[in-house]
């Protein structure tokens, strides 16, 4: 079970996300994704280390290559939490959308009980 | 628009984390986040900026309070570009479902060209 601290952590870098972005498109190595970002072997090889901790990607070995790919289970854990905030907009949305049907005025906020001055 | 680095390292933090789970399920003051959490006000606005400089919450004035809640706006960016990531893994699993369904050897990272040895 990936640790939300670290995975969101390691995606708050935009080389580790560019990383990601080049992963998406299949498997690599060090080598081929140190070349697009002109940096060198051991600073790509840092951040990997970064990702293959927060559950992002995993590495496997073919001869003296670790090929790197994406990992379902670590992005599944963000996507399933962030879920949870896009329902709530979702739902959100429904119930503005629901008020105004009603003909209501529209109210930032809505809260659900007010305190009225006497 | 939101600044991604920003965003994912605001989520990086339990604390900030839970905050937005609260308010998933409405709008809220300082004083009514503050009670759940055992802290105290002035550390929990100290993580609502964090979270209103990140694009995440969103806050309106109402007389002397300063109510929050999410911005649609924030979880969306975040949304997006996570979708890249999930939209490879799901053609991943389609990739590999095809060549399964045709009976061909399952080969993991399945590189579409390699080269060999003479």
């Amino acid at each position: 079970m990936p640790d939300l601290d670290h995975t969101f952590a390691a995606l708050s870098d935009p080389t580790r996300r560019a990383i990601l972005s080049r992963l998406a498109r299949g498997e690599a190595t060090v080598m081929q994704l140190a070349e697009p970002f002109a940096m060198t072997q051991p600073a790509i090889s840092r951040h990997l280390k970064v990702l293959e901790g927060a559950g992002l990607i995993v590495r496997r070995a073919e001869g003296t290559r670790r090929p790197c790919r994406l990992a379902p289970e670590g992005i599944a854990a963000i996507d399933q939490w962030l879920g949870l905030l896009r329902e709530a907009l979702t739902r959100n949305y429904d119930r503005l959308d629901a008020l105004l049907a009603q003909g209501l005025p529209e109210k930032p906020g809505l809260p659900e009980k007010t305190e009225e001055t006497p």
